[in-house]
């Protein structure tokens, strides 16, 4: 999915016995494809947090003279993809203010369906808001439930009640540092040890790369606190279902990272592999579109037997496709981009593997340069089902008539990409090769029941919450 | 004065029938002096307020993409000195708010006495606050009054109870823009008729500049709001004296501006005449130190006889000689900064004239000049009578400990500068000079007596507010 | 080889009936790989030559105003991968200079042998050098040669009378441009036309991608000018073997480029076949190195039948590895930018493939990092034969002790790398992959036999030039 | 003279017993006024030379890694205004080149008048220049005419023979520096004395703010060699008159510079006091353009005993005029620059004293200021008689209908400034403020002949060069 409109963002955070700042931005590098529009960290030290945020990518936000001045064995980390909000500068992540009891900090994952009415409410009451995000929402409700002697936990789990929608949070209340994941668990957080103390982050990739271990996901509904000598959880006595993002999965993680169990290189292999056993078809070569497709390209390749090639080549010096101001040159974009091999190409019926389609223009183009280059046939296989129906917790995908899939056949599809055929997998399969049932899976974007209430929007029939009120009562 | 430790901050506002982008950046521009640090500003249009502010000079803030988008009849704007706070950016003016009766922005010149004890007050309700303003205690508590129906003027009176200290404000509520300066006038602000509209601003050399004609300083307590057509007063009933801070006239404001009725450059060259009548001396020329003492130089020659000449070349492309890092590449730009010009000072006896001195060194500095050069002798006149109490209203002097004149007499004080004589003003003399009682200016910073309560410090005799109390009544 | 030492250089040219510059950019950022320290353009307009040259990347330098004024219907580019030399802004290329017959500009691809002799040769009858590239010393003589009335071609042919080593040109005089390979044809360079006229690039896929075709290679030893309309060909009459570079095939080039006849995604395939068929080794899976070592995988994999698989994700968001300033960041480089797919890797038998090995430095910790992640058995396969002299050719290396395979047996090879085995491929197996014999490529990288005069070398068997001496007859 | 059309170029050197840079860059910041669009310096340690030239300020320029690193005992630096050249980059300076007796760099103040044709010289024996720079011309003369065993200074001398113009050149030939002065001397260059050696500098004010001593002026037509314990002089044996460029005192040095033993500042003065004397008119007050116009001011004032004031604020934090890129902005640049000061203006007569008067296009502007500020009358008295002819030696104003006085009586000039009267000083005038005669000074913009052949003007009568000849007898 080349034109996929948008990661969310990603979090991470560190208790350590010494300077958490060189591993924050270890970790944040390790998950920069989360977010590639800011970044940033905040830390603790001598009672008081200080941070460092802008627009940019990792090394670029995190180098220079503020960079090196900065640090604190306690720290929060966020890389940001959107940028909605009046100005970008004051949008960024993770947001600090100062409070009764102290500094607190907040970094946030994934959308809140309710935050608009949230926000109204609020405003009613004489709040005044200085950014646009949700993030300012929640550490404000927050602030608001944290007074001299309340327990922390308690507070945010008061917040918690007043949130509808997909949060990964991790939170620095001076230096006690949590981690939280909503009710619903959409999106991934996961708790690991390193070398000098214990971690929160998105991706269980992150322990890999710094050299630490793995502990466990964080569940859903669970509040987590870390400390440099090990963790405290704070559980949900709710009994729902949760609704882990399929996404994550199917694109967004690293193939490398493990979420909720599962590897996310196995379940794209997988799917490739179910492709191939419930749409076959004769050909000469299986091809990714890079570098999306590849494990489910490779998938596959292994079940049908037929040869996994590379059929095109990637230019990596391009930048990206999405800043580009202009359609046009959005266009000459892709054309810069890829360009195809032609011993893999020329004269042969052509398999094109990728994960997921969304508008498809992208991989219309991209047949077209198969065909240029003398594909006979091209057959496409999708790892995802049809995406018909908007995201609200944190994908950027928001309106109906984007999608290829609204309104059209399968057969339409293909003629509108010039495909042979086209085939995708099912919600079936994809509850197979994560090896979850899809009640525990968000699969509103495929057949648009959402797991929590949204306005206008269908429910899906498992036990829903509306702000997780079951758990209220604990 | 070349060692001012500061300037403030300026403002400037503008209700126009075209868009006031281009003439707030031109106002910004005029007033440049009064805060070289930072630069914003925000506008109306469609129901929102935009705005662009950044560390730089106005010319590098207001300039790119992001000002050639941005637009609106309505507009208000800032230059800001002050760097305190934990983030440079996050601190930027104007301040904007999303709120229940829409967007709101405040720009803010002049220093609270009571904002740690405000700040305190607010967070103990649970607030928290994302920046370090003053500015954010101003708007937070603004929004907090408005509500759906209150009048925007009773909400700011209201606000105006809760404040003690300097205040010139510039407030837009919406498309409704609003001038407030504090009871006690602190600092100057002034309403102009523009080509399209009409203006508020810091200083009036803006409307000079603008091709616009000055119309009336803001009065003290007085509440104004600005349209395209006009304005309309909304003044306090409080009978209390004003406070002008006379540094104003001496050092900050242009020459070119007229403030509460006395032209600046007027005052400066009176004071220099004065000096010159109470503090004569026989010597061959009359120098300034440039450019700061250069219209009270000419007061000394005009009245004394002795021939002006300019006795320093002063090196404009030197940078900004606070901004240097360390302690010697600092004493280094001086010496980079201005060199004698020998046929004025080798040889002659000289009177050396400065609008006044804070900690001496630079002035030393300067003396040792003029000595290696071979100036005879040294005579030190200067404008402004010995800084001996700290500044809590807007001028970034807030220790005793850095005062040339704390514990020193006269001829110590010449001892110390290596000046054959050193002579000042007296507070007898700053009233001739402006033409207004001490009772009606604040001269804390030269008898140590306060307009307002200031924990720990004496309060001036007069009239004294705590809070604006006596205007609570209306 | 994550590790390479540098790539070369590139170059394009085009003589078109419209602006050429957009269409040079776009060819530029087609061969970035091939440079990507500096870039530059020069263009011909109105009798004159202008250009823009400077450090970073295409799109970066080719941007802003000096970029959107510079046009003309003849120009040649350049991407730079060097950055020998004082002033880093003053190298960059095309080097453009004035003469008597006109504006005159260059840019090379290679290295000249006899770059420093013959700039003492120059020095000594007083010439002065503003630069240290080899550029300025050929395009001097060059000028040197074009008087009023010379043919350019000639001119060219003398210059590369005095010229020993690699060099694919393009020059422009006034508005004729020439392509220059040199006799031994050791970088590629080729013509194509274009939708408005006719083209030169070090590789054919700035043909496809700017949707133009391939015409053909120019020859060694041959001069070539381009018109809008066609090309005329000046060949060389000299009959001596080529010495194309292998590592063009192996490492340099992208896999969708035909060099002299041979398509580079094709070459590296074979190479693993034959890999796999000369060293084969009972395995779960066959991972490449990403990205250098894919095509020889894919081959590997076919020709084995083990499946292939993705070991590693590669972090595409860490800057190069190279500019890191300190070792020790340098190796951190890599373990951020390669984590193993656990699925893929833990408690398998893996054959790991790459196209070659310089140092081994990196490949070390590759096998280290499958090691921790559960690989059972680990077994080298690399496209290359062994590394075991210097390159004066354009390759960035120069001492024999660089190498890994230098004084090292292959048993001891492996033991340094940590590896079950590991196997190269010979350059019998280089010859039957590119399908040309030895003695037409130039390996002396891996023979240590130069194809031309090289003081302190071994020159190989086959007929050699020392400065193209055999051609100076015609 | 607001509106000056160019400054040209300075030039400082250094031999030292210690690192030359920071003395260098201090050096230059002393000098930035005669040039403020590039900078550069170039060192010399182990038997190479090192250089950092770039656009922008000094302090700019000479800032970070590069400049951190750079170091040596001896070095030149160069400060630019003129942009002309295709390159902006490539043309900074010093320019360095390698030769055969090693490095060598040039700095050079001035213009050549035989710069075209020299340069089609060289190109038609075969010559390229990869600059548009007369420095490449002067350095590449010089390199070949420096061979093995050639004397530097009979080198220099050869080439001295080639130019014909204005030249102040600082010269590095490996680690021996030499100031050259053009055989009429027209801009100046001084030798001094600092703390760890001796130096060469355009204007003397260096060696006080670098606290050494001034030594004494490079004589017209000598080459001087510094070392860090003195100097040798190589004097010129011709007996030709100078032509000392008069605007140097008149508005290009520092006024506390000394040229030629004469003070800037006392000639400006002086030049304001025979104005006085021969043009003098009833007024309230005398004021200056600010700042070029200031010492002459205080000398008409001093003599005609009208009182001197300011007139005028001006802001300094406006980006300079001359690079705004639309002449509406440049007109907005005057207004936005200068704001007349009502008490000493209104209902004034007023003497408005400058420098003098090339197009005479600010000059309007400032005197409407006045008028609208309520000046009652505006009389202009100008330090410099008409200029009336184009400079070829370095002032950036080349052709004749630039000037308003060309083609107009005074009282047209007057009309067209809207001035109640306008008087200028004349060549005997300036022949007495700089104590000077005529024959010795260069007034050929004044008077329109020229001191060395210009093709199509007029030669002085004195006895004139045309490119040194008397002299290569020696």
């Amino acid at each position: 999915m080349v034109d996929m409109p948008g990661h969310y963002c990603g979090v991470v955070a560190m208790a350590l016995t010494s300077d958490a700042v060189p591993s924050l931005k270890r970790a944040l590098r390790v998950i920069q494809h989360r977010g590639q529009e800011g970044a940033g960290i905040a830390v603790y030290k001598d009672n008081k947090i200080q941070s460092l945020a802008n627009v940019g990518l990792v090394h670029e936000v995190l180098s220079g003279q503020r960079y090196n001045e900065i640090e604190g064995n306690y720290g929060i980390g966020h890389v940001r993809y959107s940028t909605t909000g009046r100005s970008v500068a004051q949008n960024s992540q993770p947001i600090v203010v100062t409070s009764a009891i102290g500094d607190v900090a907040v970094g946030h994952n994934g959308d809140l369906v309710n935050s608009e009415s949230t926000r109204e409410r609020l405003q009613n009451i004489g709040w005044a808001f200085l950014t646009t995000t949700d993030s300012e929402i929640i550490i404000r409700l927050l602030v608001n439930e944290l007074k001299e002697g309340v327990d922390p936990v308690k507070a945010i789990r008061n917040v918690m009640h007043q949130l509808n929608g997909a949060y990964s949070l991790v939170i620095m209340i001076k230096n006690r540092i949590f981690g939280v994941r909503d009710p619903l668990g959409f999106h991934p957080l996961s708790i690991g040890k390193l070398d000098k103390g214990y971690g929160l982050a998105s991706e269980s990739a992150v322990y890999d790369i710094l050299q630490g271990q793995f502990v466990r996901d964080v569940e859903p509904g669970e509040i987590v606190e870390i400390f440099p000598e090990g963790y405290t959880s704070y559980p949900t006595n709710s009994k729902v279902n949760s609704a882990h993002c399929m996404f994550e999965w199917i694109y967004f993680a690293r193939p490398d990272s493990v979420l909720d169990g599962r590897e996310v290189y196995d379940v794209r292999k997988k799917l490739g592999m179910i492709l191939a056993r419930e749409h076959p078809v004769k050909a000469d070569v299986v091809i990714p579109v890079p570098d999306s497709g590849r494990a489910h390209a490779i998938g596959y390749a292994a079940e049908s037997g037929i040869p996994y090639e590379e059929g095109f080549m990637k230019n990596r010096y391009v930048e990206r496709t999405f800043i580009l101001p202009e359609q046009s040159l959005r266009e000459e974009g892709v054309g810069l981009k890829l360009n195809p091999i032609k011993s893999t190409v020329a004269g042969k019926s052509i398999v094109v593997v990728d994960d997921s389609i969304v508008r498809g223009t992208t991989l219309r183009k991209i047949i077209n340069l198969l065909r240029k280059a003398g594909a006979k046939e091209v057959h496409v296989r999708i790892g995802c089902p049809p995406v018909i129906a908007p995201c609200y917790y944190g994908v950027d995908m928001r309106t109906r008539d984007q999608f290829i899939a609204t309104n059209r056949s399968i057969d339409e599809i293909a003629e509108y990409l010039t495909a042979d055929s086209v085939k995708y997998t099912t919600i079936r399969d994809v509850e197979e090769a994560i090896g979850m049932p899809a009640s525990k899976l968000c699969v509103a974007c495929l057949n648009g029941e959402y797991p929590t209430n949204v306005p206008g929007e269908k429910c899906r029939k498992q036990p829903t919450l509306d702000s997780f009120e079951e758990d209220s009562q604990q």
